[in-house]
């Protein structure tokens, strides 16, 4: 049993903050990278939350990140936000590109943000549900590192490439997920090796391609995919979208530019938002009805949606003021104050 | 083995348009059926291909699908084009709106395209292709009828649900996938169940919701997802954005409203279209070679992209001049002519 910690919600934020600036953050990216460790760690998302610290703090001493650049916001005549995070963290950039986009999807009933030369490390829920808050579906890829083999292949090609949706639901939290596309994420094959405990079967090859249950072959082998040659063929597309389609890295060259010094990955990210006011020709309350009698029907089966573990840990969290982290987690972030 | 027939390339649209007018189709829709066929034909795709004129002639013998119907485009000054196909085949209302959603993907670099009110039989990748053909990635997507469980659940609320892409290869096929979400298609369990054979474990459950690998059983169950939860997720996403955004039904929907009569099932499609130059900045061959680089790092370690087998029927057919269908499939149609 790891002995946690209770945080009030209040000192999610300042221990954020605190660490973020001795590890040589600028305030507006401390701001926005805490803003996203709260989300995180109020829906006791753990391996998002202030876990992260740790990795941005890393990033820092790679010596790559700029902590103090000033993204740049572009919004042309099209339908497209650009936002050149230039070499920063992607966190900031998103955050001042959000209001471009939501006005451009307002606009013209679809738009894309691209996030540009970001170093990424967050979860993509938190940025599609900062749009279906405000009543728009969206859509959100990266691509990461190229740790994961193509269906039928014998080494990493493809990112843990994450595609994320949320939905939009009147007066209810929305109908969200966010999910590797790789059949593992690599921290968990981590946890398996720590453990001591092999691996399933089907979600990791060795060296030389072939199935392994070993942690450790996993780890210098490659991941597969979730799902076959049809998880393979969505991870691609993840590549191409959130890759060459708005002029940057696939994984392949994420993990060429990183070359081994360790921290969150560098490349871009796409997000599509979708209004249904537009859509639907202005009739949304009839078909938010039609969306929810799905929901209805998946729920009165037993089967749930997904998001809702985050959703009640939440109402938890907001409830009783304060959230648990590893008490250990605690002490070294204490310690890197 | 399965006697086939040789059928000269021109013979598979008179064949097509001889049957299609016989069974009650106008000769607009008729040429648009014809031409998805041919397309489907050529790439030897026999689910997709001549095969589908005996659903085309059972849409029409269950009473609801007009066949005459001309669909009427709307292109607003947003960046969606809404093809109502009024209760006519989704092809004719697709073939009359691509030039708008063409014209407005290169004016917005993001475009949508709704189609609403269809009857939809046809594979989603002719379409998609249809954009990548001039220099534009397309993604496309359906709901069909809720054969499909959710993850965790014991009866169907999904459809089989595709989800197809497309991305422009300078000089060469386009990367394309079309799948299913669910594990297998609907058809195959049929094939199943003529053969005599289990099912795989892992693919439908019977009526009170338990495994089953007895093809029957799982046709008056429910199939499953590929994927797990994952998978459940991503064709949610499909209902949601194929049905209640674009103001059409969902996978529920659509079954009862076909309450039993047959044919082809009725509901909407949604095709978003992205063009590489308005995301790229302009550095369109640059990203190019980028895509191309991952595609031969897939290649070369032994990995197949999807479509290819595809792609070399179509190059063999050409050259050829003649494709080759099940003899019995010939007769079928020759006396629907």
């Amino acid at each position: 049993m790891v002995k946690m910690k209770q945080l009030a919600l209040q000192e999610i934020k300042s221990l954020s903050l605190s660490v973020l600036d001795r590890a040589g953050y600028g305030s507006a990216h401390a701001q926005s990278i805490a803003a996203m460790l709260y989300t995180c760690q109020l829906d006791d998302c753990q391996s998002h939350g202030l876990f992260r610290l740790l990795m941005c703090a890393q990033t820092m001493q790679a010596g790559k990140i700029d902590g103090h650049v000033a993204p740049v916001i572009e919004t042309g005549d099209n339908a497209i936000v650009r936002a050149d995070a230039r070499g920063g963290m992607s966190l900031l950039a998103f955050e001042q590109a959000l209001p471009s986009l939501i006005e451009k999807t307002r606009k013209n009933g679809i738009a894309a943000l691209a996030v540009n030369n970001c170093f990424h490390f967050s979860a993509l829920w938190p940025e599609v549900e900062a749009l279906s808050s405000q009543g728009l579906a969206a859509m959100a890829m990266v691509p990461s590192h190229s740790w994961v083999a193509p269906a039928g292949g014998k080494r990493g090609s493809l990112g843990t490439n994450p595609l994320a949706f949320s939905w939009p639901r009147r007066s209810r939290d929305p109908f969200t997920f966010d999910f590797a596309t790789s059949g593992f994420a690599r921290g968990e094959i981590e946890l398996y090796k720590r453990a001591g405990k092999p691996l399933p079967e089907g979600v990791a090859i060795d060296k030389a391609g072939n199935p392994t249950t070993d942690p450790q072959a996993a780890l210098d082998g490659a991941m597969l995919t979730f799902g076959g040659y049809k998880g393979s063929a969505l991870s691609i597309m993840i590549e191409l979208l959130a890759g060459p389609l708005i002029d940057d890295l696939t994984s392949l060259e994420s993990m060429e530019f990183a070359a081994g010094t360790g921290g969150a990955p560098y490349h871009g990210e796409i997000l599509l938002a979708f209004d249904p006011a537009h859509f639907s020709g202005g009739r949304v309350a009839e078909n938010d009805a039609r969306a929810e009698r799905l929901f209805a029907d998946i729920v009165d089966q037993g089967a749930r949606l997904p998001s809702q573990r985050r959703f009640a840990a939440r109402a938890r969290n907001l409830a009783r003021g304060y959230v648990e982290i590893p008490q250990a987690l605690y002490e070294d972030l204490q310690a890197m104050c």
